[in-house]
Parts: C-alpha cells; sequence; structure tokens
C-alpha cells in the first residue's frame, strides 16, 4: 500500500498540517475499498478547495501582470505589513500567485516586477511559512555532475557537504546541493547566480539564499547567523571597506560565501552582476574595465568577486547602502591563517569545560543550540569582544567558516602559492575539526585531527 | 558581533522556541554594555534553571539505574502513556535524564536497560519533541572517509547522497551521513549497527533511524513510508516471507535498506545481530552456521544479511514477529528491474499531467507534499492496486528506491554478473530521474537520463 499519509510533522511543507485532517480522511489502509476512496476524493477535493479559498487573495492576476511595487531599498516587506482578503478561489486552477503568473520565471535576464509584493502574497497565502519566514535560510551550494579531475576531490567534497549537512541539521536550515548549470554559458564561479536566482523563486518561504562554495567548511557548528543585524541589508559578504574604496582590491570581499535576501532588490542586483558575466556579448568588455578599476588584479577574465568591487565602487548610490561588508567573525575565513590553530582553539574550550563541567555533558544533538548558547555564555564570548578586542577574542574562538580559497580541491589546480598538500591535509583537518563537534553528540571523537580512526569518548561530565 | 541569537524557528532544537525569550533578553548589540550583558547573564541562568526545573521529573536517577522495565514487544510506551511529575531541578548539574546516567552508553556491546521509559522522560521533558515523536524518521547513512578506490567512486556517492538529501528536505526527515567506524573491526556492511545504536541516543527525539546504503538512490521524490502500517513492528526491510521459511534463501531479505524502532527492542536485537559480526570471536563459528542453514550462500564470512535471515529462521519466536518484511512498493528496489523503465514510467506521469494539468502546475518545494498528495489522488494509486494489481500497478509509479546492490560503486569490486558500465550507467540514469522531479520547482529539467545537461521547462500550466 501507499504512504502518502504519513503527516511528518515539521515546520516545513507550507500548510502542511492544515492538511492533517485530510490526510486521514483520505486514508486507505491496506486493499482500499471504493467507497473509502471516493469519500477521500470528496473530502480531499474539498480540502484543496477550502485551504485555497482561504488563502486566495483579492488582488487578481491582473494587477500582479501589470502592477509592480517600485524596487524597495528594503525589502523587509515581504514579511511585514498588512493585506485584507476577501476570498475567491478555484481548485483546479490552484490558488492566485505569482506561480500562476506567465511573467514570473526562474531564469536569469529578467527580474520579477513587484517580487516583493507578490512574495508577500504567498506568504498571506501560508501562515506556517509567513511565521518563519524572517529567520528562514536556506544553504545553496554545489559542484559538477562529472567526477573531479583531482583524484581526491570529489571524497573532498562529499565530506564537505557532510559537514554542511551537519551544520543544518543541527540549526533547522534546508540545505540544496546541485550539480547541473543552470546557464550552461555561466560556468565555475559564475554558475551560482542563476542558480540563487531560481531558488528564490522555488523557496518564497525563504528571507535569505545562503550560498556557499563546495570548499567552505563550517568549523563552529555552535556559531548562529546573527540575521538581526543584517535588518537594513539585501546582501551579506566578508569583507573591508577600507580595501573597497581606498586600496580598490579586488580581493578585499570574498564573494565565495554570501547572504542575498529574497527580494526585489537582490533580482535586479544580481542581473546587474550577471551582466558582466561570461553568457553576455560584453564579456571582454568588462573583463578589461574590471582591470583598469583593479589594480591589483592579475588575471585577464572577468569574475564575479572583481564585479562587485567594481559596483561597489561605481555604482555605489544604487547598490552600495544594502550590501553588508562582515568582518567580526569568520564569516569566510581564510585557511593558511587558520588550519594551524585548531589544536590551540580546542585546548582553550577543553579548559572552559573544565572550568564550567556542564558544558562537558552529554545532551541530545537537537539541544546543541541550547548548549551553544550556554557555552557562549559561560566562555563570555561578548564579553571578551569588548576587553581583548574582537580580533583577539576571535583568535580563542572556532572561526565560524574557513574557506579552502584557491586550493580548487576538484580540479586540483591549486593557486601555485600553495602546495597541494597543505590544501588537502588542511581540509582534513578542518573536516576533522568540524566532525569532532559533531560525533561528540553521539559519543566519539577522533584520534588527532588528522586521523579518521575515531574512539569513544570516556570524559563526559555526568553530576549524578 | 557574535550571532548566537538567531531564532530559527524550526520545530527541531527541542524546546528552542523556550530559549527564544531569553535570547532576546540575552542579545548584546555590537559593543555592549556591561549592565546589558549581566542582565542577561541573571536572566539566561533563570531561564536555563526555568526550563530545566519544569522538566526535570521524579524519578530519581537512582530509579534509572536500577529499575529498567521489561523489553516490551511493542514500544510505543515511549510515545504514549502518562506519568506525573513533581519538579526538582538544578541548572548547574542539568536535567535528571539519562544522559546524566553513567549506565548509559553509545556504543555496541551493552544495551541501555528501560530504555523505552528513559527516552520517554525525555520526551516529557521536550514537549516539542515529544509532540512529533512518533512521526520522526532520521536518515542514516555513509561511506568511507578515505577516497573511493573507483575513480567515479566518490563522485557517484556525493550525488547519492545529494538524491537523499533532496528527499529529506522535501518531507522534513533529518540526515545524518557518516563517514568513520564507529567500531574499528565491524567494517563495511557491519558497520551500520553501531552506528544506528548510537543514533538512537543521540536522537531521542527520533522514534525510528531509517539505514539506507550510500548507493541506494531515492526515485520517487513524493512517496511517503506508511509509517502507520508499521505501528506493530520495530523493524521493517524489504523481503519476502516465503523466501526465507520456504527457500531459506539469504537474498529473501535485503539489509541495505532498513527502519528499526528508536526503542529498547532493537537495542536487544542489535545486540544479537553483532554477536555474528567480525568484532566478535565467533565470526568464523557464525561464518559456518548461516551455511550451513542457507543453502544458497555461494561465500564463506558471516554477512549481515544472512545473519538476520537466520535470526528469523532459528529464533522466529524472540524476533519475527516485530520484524515486518515489506513488499508492496519498493522499499529496496532492485536496479536491474528498474533502471529500463525510467522512461516509460515518465511518460505515464507526463499523460497524467496532460490529463490533470493542475499536476503540472508550478509551485513552491515546500508544498511538494501536498502536490504529491494530488497526484496519488488524481493517478488513483491506491484504487489501481486493487483494480490491477499491486504489482502492476508498481510498475506504473515511480519506484520509491532504486539500490544499485552488487555494484559497489566505491571499490569497484562489482558482482561479475553486471558490467561496470551497466552499474555506473543506470546509477546516472536513476540520479538524473530523480534530478528532474526536483529542478521541476526551480524550473528545470535534464535533456534526458543520460544528461547532465538542464534547459528551462516551457511546458508548465498557467491557468490564469
Amino acid at each position: 500500500m501507499d504512504g502518502g499519509v504519513m503527516g511528518k510533522s515539521t515546520m516545513d511543507g507550507g500548510s502542511a498540517t492544515h492538511f492533517k485532517g485530510w490526510r486521514k480522511k483520505f486514508r486507505v489502509d491496506g486493499l482500499c475499498d471504493w467507497l473509502v476512496f471516493m469519500g477521500g476524493v470528496v473530502s480531499a477535493l474539498f480540502l484543496v478547495w477550502a485551504l485555497w479559498r482561504v488563502g486566495s487573495s483579492n488582488y487578481t492576476m491582473e494587477t500582479l501582470k501589470t502592477e509592480g511595487n517600485p524596487v524597495t531599498h528594503k525589502c523587509q516587506g515581504s514579511n511585514s505589513g498588512e493585506t485584507s482578503y476577501s476570498g475567491v478561489g478555484d481548485w483546479d486552477k490552484g490558488p492566485e500567485n505569482f506561480y500562476n503568473d506567465p511573467q514570473v520565471g526562474y531564469t536569469i535576464g529578467k527580474t520579477i516586477k513587484g517580487w516583493d509584493m507578490k512574495r508577500k502574497m504567498w506568504l498571506e497565502q501560508h501562515p506556517h511559512a509567513k511565521n518563519y519566514a524572517k529567520s528562514r535560510v536556506l544553504l545553496v551550494t554545489g559542484s559538477q555532475a562529472t567526477p573531479c579531475k583531482n583524484p581526491i576531490g570529489d571524497n573532498l567534497l562529499l565530506r564537505s557537504f557532510k559537514n554542511k549537512m551537519d551544520y543544518c541539521r543541527r540549526h533547522g536550515v534546508d540545505i540544496f546541493y546541485n550539480t547541473v548549470l543552470l546557464e550552461e554559458h555561466m560556468y565555475t564561479f559564475w554558475s551560482k547566480i542563476p542558480l540563487v536566482r531560481a531558488a528564490m523563486v522555488a523557496h518564497p518561504e525563504a528571507e535569505w539564499i545562503w550560498w556557499m562554495d563546495a570548499d567552505a567548511v563550517i568549523t563552529d557548528m555552535d556559531f548562529e547567523l546573527p540575521l538581526e543585524s543584517y535588518e537594513n541589508y539585501n546582501m551579506v559578504l566578508h569583507g573591508w571597506k577600507h580595501l573597497v574604496y581606498e586600496k580598490r582590491s579586488w580581493t578585499s570581499i570574498n564573494a565565495g560565501i554570501f547572504l542575498m535576501r529574497n527580494c526585489e532588490w537582490s533580482m535586479e542586483f544580481m542581473e546587474r552582476w550577471a551582466s558582466m558575466g561570461p553568457q553576455t556579448p560584453q564579456f571582454d568588455a568588462s573583463s578589461e574595465l574590471l582591470s583598469d578599476t583593479l589594480p591589483d588584479r592579475a588575471f585577464k577574465d572577468s569574475d564575479d568577486q572583481s564585479a562587485i568591487v567594481y559596483l561597489l565602487l561605481k555604482e555605489k548610490e544604487k547598490w552600495g547602502d544594502k550590501i553588508f561588508l562582515e568582518n567580526l567573525y569568520n564569516l569566510n575565513g581564510y585557511w593558511v591563517e587558520i588550519v594551524g590553530s585548531y589544536e590551540d582553539i580546542e585546548n582553550i574550550y577543553k579548559a572552559a569545560e573544565k572550568e564550567h563541567p556542564i558544558l562537558n555533558q552529554r545532551h541530545a544533538e537537537k539541544m546543541s543550540r541550547e548548549y551553544a548558547e550556554m557555552r557562549k555564555l559561560y566562555m563570555g564570548f561578548d564579553k571578551k569582544a569588548v576587553s581583548m578586542g574582537q580580533a583577539e577574542m576571535n583568535k580563542r574562538r572556532r572561526p565560524f567558516v574557513t574557506h579552502f580559497a584557491g586550493c580548487q580541491p576538484c580540479s586540483g589546480n591549486h593557486n601555485k602559492i600553495y602546495s597541494s598538500e597543505n590544501c588537502w591535509k588542511g581540509m582534513e583537518r578542518a573536516l576533522n575539526f568540524a566532525d569532532n563537534q559533531v560525533l561528540r553528540n553521539y559519543g566519539f571523537k577522533h584520534d588527532n585531527l588528522s586521523s579518521n580512526h575515531v574512539t569513544p569518548i570516556s570524559s563526559f561530565y555526568i553530576p549524578f
């Protein structure tokens, strides 16, 4: 028999719980009998209709097609504000929302006019999603579908995906791993733009799309993105203002990891950003433009990272005040400065656990976020950020992300300033440093950061 | 500044929402001032204490250590029944639950006495988890930490992990990918036992641990496990009774995918199961025993699958009535019988979408489960199971899982009856067949099942 009746009760699935009753009604045990089945059909159709009736709004598709609110420089509108709805609905057509708007597409090349209003309408139709939208994040990452040239490339990518998955499981973040090019001419670092664009339409429940390169490793499983401090921004990257505006350096930011708010501003920005990409006829011109503007660029072709620096410099008034450059924590930590310090950091954490045994207590993985709050409190991270300064404190705290920029684990064509051995060994150490934080909830730890051999942990604090 | 304040509001994190107020209180903006900080400290400690006070029970650790309810042959007790609690708590010790019981361990070799009661207590202390426990599933899978011998092995495993992740994102199932041996002597197919055992203790919120071999591909993203029909069972595998009890065949079941209820029965069963493993002195004796009992075994060493068939035959009264052999759908479909039929099945689904255009409508990925219910209804899967018989109907429906048993993508040492080409090509087809179901919500589809080139979908039904 078929099992479409199991109402797995997580917050996702939009208004899943609205359907629970329906599912029960529609439940057909084993070999169903015809009457039960028809009863199910009727109640199912009724409930589909009913749900959509409740959800559908007094905007008609006509308004959606013609109207289109001006690009707000602050897109929170998508989660706030009130609209009154009068019911109109038709179950064989589905709800009147942007998915039924022929003007709405998934592909780069055309923004969605009135996206903020359209997304807001969808959220109004899906109350569960709406309640959680503000803090809802979708992590998007990916790599090529074909095997890596580097013999250990796919293995490193697999473990790096496992690492991101571990973080997302602990923090309730959704993750989408993509292996295909959505725009065949937007290869390598350009490929994320059409992907983030499509994800915005596929995930109206997500306020933020979090792009992360496949070779970035999350090395603090406790850390949570300070979304509240990004309230006035639509894009967040690791970077330094003075390096952008004074040095005009193409490495003043890192485009390998960023947060993009799911709003119309972002779509417009991505169109402008993509307009310097390899899929356009003006690719060579853009390449020249970037090299002329950013003195330290030592390569020819236009790249996504330089393009952002260029837009910050040349179109500041249009984009600058909505792009936040984060450097108070390692949103995108540079591996060369980090991989040697993992053991020292582990020792600092061990010392804190000696002092506060409760931090060394066993607990369900699902309670990790609560224990993380406690650790933050006991280890006084915020207090130290004041007393010793953020930079000093960061050295004593696990780096949130260790990014192996320049290592190219898949192709193996790493930047010549690094040895491949340092790249792969460093990545392995980062993965095991993170895996120790995860395995701890399963009772095990790696013998050392270069070892895949694990042993049970015997040193938990057991108070009773 | 630090970001431990983002209250991502999913149902996980146990009582995460209890802490939201606390998190807000504890919020320290940018360079925090000392008074705000101390206010945060006090309220935080108070709330930690308060939460645990509410949660803690009138069982003392003593009762937990000495008592231990007899193994119930039905473990639902862990989610039902009432217990009255009087508050006792102490924030510097943490809650009185099994994590603070020295008798409780994560490793194979010793069951946890009174596990059902202990897990029930934990659930009582974590109301959010309790409300969802019955239908909570944790998918557990994994592969070796070191690169595969087969050059395309890790790439196939990476994409197979992405495939499982896609299913879990759509259905709100947690997933844990492991890359280390928790018991070094329990290698290859034996390694899942200590892993499932540890996962049970790390995830008391999960009623079911769903083991899936890394080389199994989920090929129906809509399908949901019929957990309600497994209510009276503690383990579910794909298999056929008559092949077990009449043919005594070691392939009468497949141990590559199974559901194990998180209960004491399961722990006892896993101890007995593991007792035939390579980590024990009686490994050779077990090997002989299995070969003597199962006439069609053509290899020497004791294996996990034969061990289950043996226990069904020789210890039926002890385990048999709690192990369900599923064969009404492809819980573990044999790839050889499936990979050639994907196109035919796609055509049957396309025809249904022509007939019922609403099935071809765009929608948020988060609404997939609702659209899946609708598809089930319109395509009359349950009805056809009656009229044409389950087996016939299954040929017209996407197989839930396509398992590449015998292909060994990582080592490359596939069973000689298959060509490697058929194994890898088949796996690629399965992955793309599934990816089409996922990418559809992002507006794209593969050109064909052997191609990684995708194009935008132009044929969606847009009613307005």
